[in-house]
Formats: C-alpha cells, sequence, structure tokens
C-alpha cells in the first residue's frame, strides 16, 4: 500500500478548509489570503467538481514554489466610475484575485444596482459556480467570465490563438435554490482530456482535433492539438467576446499573449477576469422573486422526459444536490490531493 | 408578371428608411416612433439579416392592425438605482421599445459606467447586433438578449417549454471594426426552418425534432417540433439564462407564459430583452482602445485558415461587409417586402 492511499480521504467542510487553509499558509500566504482561496477551492469539491477543487495545490503551489504567482502580492482597486472597479491582482492566486474582484463588485452593485470588476494579473481562478454562489446568497445576479491558456483555434483556423474561456451566470433564489451556469466553451473541458490520458483511455472524436486540425481520439495527441466549440462559430464567438471582457478590456493578456502555465510556470500569466453583479433586491421583493424562481424550475421540471426515468434538471441542480449530500456525508478528495495538503501545512 | 415582381428592390438607405417611416406611420405610429423602427430593421436589412429586416412589416403589422400590438404606447422608465432601468413598453412594437431601453441603458451607463434596461410589455425586437452596433458608436460595449415564443424543448424534456432566446454581444473599436455577435442557441435559426419550408426543401437531422422529440428533416414537422441547442445541455443553460434576466428579473412573461404571435395574434406577448452596456471609454483612451482591437483581430486573422482560401473571420465582419456593400450599391429588398410598405405608406 502507498503511503497516499492511507490518509483521510472524507472530510468535513470545516476540517477540510483549516487543512487547506495551513496548507495554503505553508505556501507563503497569509492566513486571510489562504481562507479566500480556501473558500473557493471547497466549494468546488462540495459541488463535486473535484479537477477545479483543492487538486488545484498541485499546479498552484508548483508555481507559488517557483515565484510563478506571488504569494504575497499587493491587489489593488481602482473605481473608474460609480459602477465600475479595476482589480490589479499583482499576480496573486488566482482565486484570491477572483475573491478581490468578487468583492469589488458586490460593492459596486450595492452602490449603484449594477456593478462590474474587471480583474488583471491574476491566474487560473477556479470554477466559476463557487462565485455565483457567493453572488446569490447576497441577493445578487451573476456574469461572470474568465479568459485562459491558449488551446482553441479559432473557427476555420488551424492553430491555438484563444483559450477555453469559461462562462458562468447565476440568479438567486431567496426561497429556494439559486440557478447556477458554469460552462466552458469546448465541447468538454481540458481537465476531461488530461484525466483521460491519465488513465490510458481514449476519447470521443468530437471532443478535440490533433495540432493539424483533424478530429481524433487519442487523448496526446488532443492535449497538443486543440479543443472543438460548441455550436462552431457560435462558441468561437462567445469565447471571443469572454476574453475581450475578461482580457482586452480588463488591461489583461488576451489570446496567445496569455503565458501557459504548463510551459512557463515561473512567469506571470496576466489572466484577466470580469464580475457583472445585479442587485435583484433593487427589482423586486424577495417573495417576488421566490415565487418567480419557483413557478420557472416547476415549468421546466414539468415537462415528460424524453427518456422514461431521467427528468429534466435546472442549471446548477447537480452541483448544489452533491453539496447537500456532501456537508452530510464529507467531502471525498484524492489521497494524492489530501497527501499534499498534508506537507503543505506541515512544512 | 405579378405586381409585387415589378416594385423597386433595390434602395438607398435614406430613401428606404422614408419610405419605411411613412409605412408605420400608416399603420399608426407617431413619425419618431416609426423612425425608431425603422432605424432598427433597415440595420438589420443592411447587415443582410433579412428575415429580421424590414420584412417584418408583414407580422407586425397584421398585430397593429387586429391591435395585438399598441401603435401609440405610453412608454415608460424608471430608475430604481442609479444604474438600472425599469422599461415598461405598454405593449408597443419591438424595435420601439427596444431603442426605449438601450437609450435608458446608455443614460445609466454614462452616469455609472455600466448601466442596465430591463424592458418588459413588448414584442419581437428584431435583430439584436443592430442595438449592438448603435452601442458601440457611441463608445459601448454590449451584453443584450431577449426572450422569445416557446419553440425549444428543456434538454432531457419533450415539449416547448422555452424560446430560442437570442444573445449578443458588442465591443466597440473607435479606430475601426467593433466587434458584434448576435447568436440563437438553437444551431439554426426558426426562420431558416420556415424559409426551407417555403421553397419545399428537406432541412438536415441536426436543426430540430418532431413533436415526439425525434430529429427529422421534414421542415414541417420539425415546425411543429422543437428546435435543438447548441452544445445539448449548455445552450439549454444559455438560453434559460436570457430567459431569467430578459423575462423573469425584467417581470415580463417567461417560458409558456409568453404568448405565441402566431396563435394569438391580437394578444399582447409581453416580451422582455436586457440591456447591459458599459461605457469603454472609463477604460482607457480611445487610441489603447483601438490598439487592442486592431491586435485581437489580427492575431485571430492570422491563423492559417484550415481550408485553402476560406480565411479566419471575426464576429461581426460579414455583417459589416455586408452593410459597407450595401451603402455603396443599395439594400436589396424582396419585392413582397417592397409591396408592403408603399401599401401601408399610402394607406
Amino acid at each position: 500500500m502507498s503511503e497516499a492511499s492511507q490518509v483521510q480521504t472524507v472530510w468535513s467542510e470545516s476540517e477540510l478548509s483549516r487543512l487547506a487553509t495551513r496548507a495554503f499558509q505553508g505556501l507563503g500566504l497569509t492566513e486571510t489570503d489562504a481562507a479566500d482561496v480556501v473558500k473557493i477551492l471547497v466549494l468546488a469539491d462540495l459541488f463535486g467538481l473535484s479537477t477545479h477543487g483543492l487538486s488545484r495545490i498541485e499546479s498552484y503551489g508548483e508555481r507559488l514554489l517557483v515565484q510563478g504567482i506571488r504569494a504575497r502580492p499587493n491587489i489593488t482597486v481602482q473605481a473608474p466610475a460609480p459602477a465600475l472597479r479595476l482589480v490589479d491582482g499583482d499576480n496573486g492566486v488566482g482565486p484570491l484575485v477572483g475573491m478581490h474582484a468578487l468583492r469589488a463588485a458586490m460593492d459596486a452593485a450595492r452602490q449603484c444596482g449594477i456593478g462590474m470588476a474587471f480583474a488583471r494579473g491574476s491566474n487560473h481562478f477556479g470554477p466559476i459556480s463557487p462565485y455565483s454562489l457567493l453572488a446569490a446568497e447576497e441577493g445578487f445576479a451573476s456574469v461572470i467570465g474568465s479568459n485562459a491558456t491558449t488551446t482553441i483555434a479559432p473557427w476555420g483556423g488551424s492553430d491555438a490563438r484563444l483559450g477555453n474561456s469559461p462562462l458562468g451566470f447565476g440568479v438567486p433564489n431567496p426561497g429556494g435554490s439559486p440557478f447556477l451556469l458554469d460552462m466552458a466553451m469546448s465541447v468538454v473541458a481540458r481537465a476531461k482530456v488530461r484525466n483521460a490520458l491519465k488513465r490510458g483511455e481514449s476519447i470521443p472524436d468530437t471532443w478535440a482535433t490533433d495540432d493539424k486540425g483533424r478530429a481524433t481520439t487519442d487523448p496526446k495527441a488532443a492535449l497538443d492539438g486543440f479543443l472543438l466549440p460548441i455550436g462552431g462559430h457560435k462558441g468561437y464567438g462567445l469565447a471571443l467576446l469572454v476574453d475581450m471582457f475578461a482580457g482586452l478590456l480588463s488591461n489583461a493578456a488576451y489570446l496567445t499573449h496569455v503565458k501557459s502555465w504548463v510551459d512557463a510556470p515561473d512567469e506571470p500569466q496576466n489572466l484577466g477576469h470580469f464580475f457583472i453583479l445585479i442587485d435583484t433586491r433593487m427589482l423586486g421583493s424577495a417573495q417576488w422573486l421566490s415565487e418567480r424562481m419557483m413557478d420557472f424550475a416547476a415549468i421546466l421540471h414539468d415537462s415528460p422526459p424524453a427518456v422514461a426515468g431521467k427528468p429534466v434538471i435546472v442549471p446548477g441542480e447537480i452541483e448544489l444536490k452533491e453539496m447537500a449530500q456532501q456537508r452530510t456525508t464529507g467531502i471525498v478528495l484524492e489521497a494524492a490531493t489530501v497527501a499534499l495538503l498534508l506537507q503543505h501545512a506541515n512544512a
């Protein structure tokens, strides 16, 4: 039995958050900053998004150790207009910059009804749905996006020039479950291709192309090639617009200017994000919103399933169920992730 | 030769705008309101989006004549917060309500850096790219959406419960062409299915299902069934979020509450739209933005084409080229559309 297989792999949320906070402190972050990072990554694990959860301590940690990410950044926020915030992440850990930008956008939205934060000088900020949930819990609807390392070819092109930029939305429900949508523009996430490679499995030929733009079932060839966008030119267009908001308008890097953290872990990526938050309390009462949200979900749930026994679901339903379940039974982590957390926590 | 085939089918923009304004006045609108409607529809025709241009005088006109749309609405705008506007379209013609909401959002964005207008009590408001262009010309980046008549089944469901809601984005370029993306959530627009039916052609089986949720190549069966969304659950999720912003949060109708203008032309649809505008002048100088926009487009254009002779394009490029072309050679309309314009203009 390997050492990693003997570690505790089921954790309570509070216990895991304490361990992970100590781990990021071990990597040089202040306790407050580490808690911000852990807030997002533990929510990712609670949602069942383990590829974007605490397992990221591996890549974040490597880059912190080679000073490709700054452990003690000087994050600044400017307000060029009452409802706009410009966040300079100073090359801090992505979820830390993301949390600063989320709070800045909340501040602007509380003042003006809608607020927007642009973040630059950032890194991979985790999945989007945790930010959307935190926003929804405070009454904000959200549109959130980030650019990413270049992995996708332009529609009709033959080399990687744009990232598989994630885009997310959330709408609060004061009396029940919020709607949360968190999607990348590719048919599948790059992490799924990496996991297939790790497991030695082939992939469907609709997921990606090789480096010549030819569809492939080989995950290794796909990682050298390009992910395919949803809806062809539509997914291509959506990915561009996310990069224009997250990168171009935020004064961060964009398209091929974004450095790869795999190829150059010791260099700043200068990733960008955007957070648009809408204060739904300005639009109507909690009861008004809750009634409409319940009715909206009921209309969808009531559509007879196309396949018997597979009822219609709404965005976020799987993640919120997974969170409720893991809050009862404990959060399940891979042994390797726990081993890394313990290693950094005890460093 | 039919009478319709003898009418003038190539028009200058100013000549056509004058005719179309008179036509909407003939349908009962004031000259100012008619000019707002015509602004959007003529831009649609200039972009080559003829299914969403002045040809719409047929359906708009029918509904105005049976008082399903109000010719002289009392459109009101409330400001519940400095950057929010609530527009009640009072069941006016869609592009008229859309123009009021666009101006309201511009007003909010000028004050706060970002502004959002929610419109309710509206109708089909044309395509989105004309609004995005008008916003871009004044320096605003935009996210604009509308809900629509129910034509799509929930992902995994088997009856039509959501609309093929359009979503659009724009980013201005002070020194060149803006980026404009205007997309519905289906693989193709319903109008394309209708056109195939008119021409007696079959459709690819990826476009839509019949009324049992089975893929079909028969456009008539498809019009009785449901359009298929891009990227499966991703397009489904995007369509829902557009409806939540455009319908649920705007206090308009949503999902199955939206009345069909085909089945009930004499009843108000209570469609909703949303307009999020960002004042890019607060983010940097015109030169800064223009340089980044030019660089962004150049990076994409420089990707070697996957198919020789088919260079990579960027969102809006086709529409803006078509506009430049038609501003030189004239706007081409179908004879039937011109005949209807002349009929209402001379009523």
